[in-house]
């Protein structure tokens, strides 16, 4: 069977919490279509998936058994997609650092691997008729965006995705940006304070924006000053202070309480710069916001938005739109099985 | 004559003073060359002008005059080189915004222009056997440098220049990154002073990097220091407050002067933090400094290096090599002519 013919694509995000898998027919057609007309109901049908799969990681993740796992999966995907053994390209978007364009995982802190050879291992458990394609999870995630979400209709498209962490990827005329060691747009790692008080990041740097506005990064500070004393609404509607999450924080502050209004009048200004200094590098026509803080932080996106827009050098505004991700939880799988299609 | 027969080519530098064009031989050749070995004495010769023009722009630079004295000025090369009349390809760097790839100026400050038709009215003036180019000027610089100069062996490339102004251009996986409206790489215009203190920058913002390291605002500012009662020996290096610049600057700075360290420790990192900021996000194999200011102040080139090994995201610096740009003066017309070379 022809991949080309019934144009199936399988998509595998795999985390550092769980794996996914899904099975997309029609993908190669939609973000054809896509490139030139709005989204009818056949390109968005492309985007549920004929089958779908989704496991937690575990503690068992040496490179061999997710190898064999992942394998397991598109096997299982096209038993029930009916198309059992047939040779449909296969994305994986991953949480790491990817070298060269051949799926050498250099590092991925989230799976504890470094210097992996998933494409040729992947490639000899599925055999060499399946073409393969590894990347970085945020790169699949922002070239979906790009192919079929919210940069869909632009050459230039910056994404950037605050949740745990803050990742970012970027499409340039075309093409995504990998950069030198395959390591590019980490906005999270720009820095925004450079005195004394720079809060330290897990990277080991210090003043890093996700060390300041990283969903982690942020709860477990605001946990720690609630925890301290410091009084906000923000703790009666988590409960206590150590349930406190962003998304409590946002609600506290949309209420008008002090101490998550100054936490977002210190922060949100932060993640507007770096935005800002980014997009008067890339000159993006779209940048996307998404992830898992941004979309429970209305507030904090405001303040954001605000510092964004003082801050971007004038003539990279001139083409700009600032919009939310459109694929939701589903992009990493659109975006890996988008990449395994594209030429 | 076929153009790519003798393999000559011309370049365009128009900037806000000089107008500078040159014929080149060989360039094409180089240029092949030089992407897989290392220069030899024919590739250096190719980088020698067969002929060569520079006037002053002046104060008639309306898009027609201009027009006019750029087609004299290939007519004329052409004449020198010995091949009058022949259809060889044409490359303008000039400083400005550029929209799209038919060579529409959005606006140039610096010549006073807004939305002029330069790409057809030069195919109007030389004929449309002439293959033309018209690009801005840092990227042009930055073509050459990745071609041919200090960027020639590698695939991805970030260059700044430090000069009146702060430009960069950058090269991702060997092609000319433009942006959505044209306007990439503005780090000049990036923010490094968000709070209250943050310096007016030209562009009407403030806090851009280019208001505190820009030639232009660090002159106007230590002479208005100087001339307001601070000490320093620059003063007596330059004559006096009114004559100095920021060369005078670095030389006191490398006596030990308080006045001029303390400058050079204010605004060295600030350099630094957005060249990082600008290798977090592009993850280039090389950065390349270059420029006017850069090339006459070792001492704050340290402080800001200095700054730049600390903030770059540690996976971005594993294969980073920083390097001065390599083909001085000639850099804007070399690139200029690859430019028209390229595919």
């Amino acid at each position: 069977m022809s991949a080309k013919g019934p144009d199936l694509v399988i998509g595998i995000d795999l985390g550092g919490t769980n794996m996914r898998g899904a099975l997309f027919r029609g993908l190669r057609a939609a973000a054809a279509k896509a490139a030139t007309d709005p989204l009818g109901p056949d390109e968005k049908k492309a985007l549920d998936p004929v089958a779908e799969r989704r496991e937690k990681v575990g503690s068992e993740r040496a490179p061999a058994t997710m190898v064999e796992r992942m394998g397991a999966m598109v096997d299982s995907l096209l038993e029930e997609g009916g198309v059992r053994g047939a040779h449909v390209p296969v994305g994986i978007g991953l949480a790491g650092m990817l070298r060269g364009q051949s799926g050498i995982v250099a590092q991925s802190p989230h799976l504890g691997w470094r210097n992996v050879s998933l494409g040729e291992m992947m490639r000899t458990r599925l055999g060499p008729l399946h073409p393969l394609v590894v990347e970085n999870d945020v790169n699949a995630i922002t070239w979906g965006e790009f192919v079929l979400g919210a940069g869909r209709d632009v050459p230039d498209v910056l994404a950037v995705y605050v949740g745990t962490g803050i990742g970012g990827g970027a499409v340039c005329d075309g093409r995504l940006l990998r950069g030198g060691t395959g390591c590019a747009v980490e906005i999270g790692h720009t820095k925004v304070v450079f005195d004394d008080s720079a809060r330290p990041c897990a990277c080991g740097l210090k003043g890093c924006v996700e060390a300041y506005v990283g969903g982690e990064d942020l709860q477990r500070r605001a946990r720690a000053e609630l925890a301290g004393g410091a009084r906000s609404a923000a703790v009666g509607i988590a409960g206590s202070p150590e349930a406190v999450n962003p998304g409590h924080l946002d609600a506290a502050a949309a209420e008008g309480d002090e101490y998550a209004l100054n936490l977002w009048q210190e922060i949100g200004p932060l993640l507007g710069v770096a935005l800002a200094n980014a997009v008067t590098l890339f000159n993006p026509n779209r940048l996307i916001l998404g992830g898992g803080v941004l979309s429970r932080t209305p507030v904090l996106r405001d303040y954001a938005i605000a510092a964004l827009e003082v801050a971007i050098n004038p003539p990279a505004q001139e083409d700009l739109a600032v919009e939310n991700a459109d694929l939701g939880d589903d992009a990493g799988l659109v975006g890996s099985a988008l990449l395994a299609l594209a030429p």
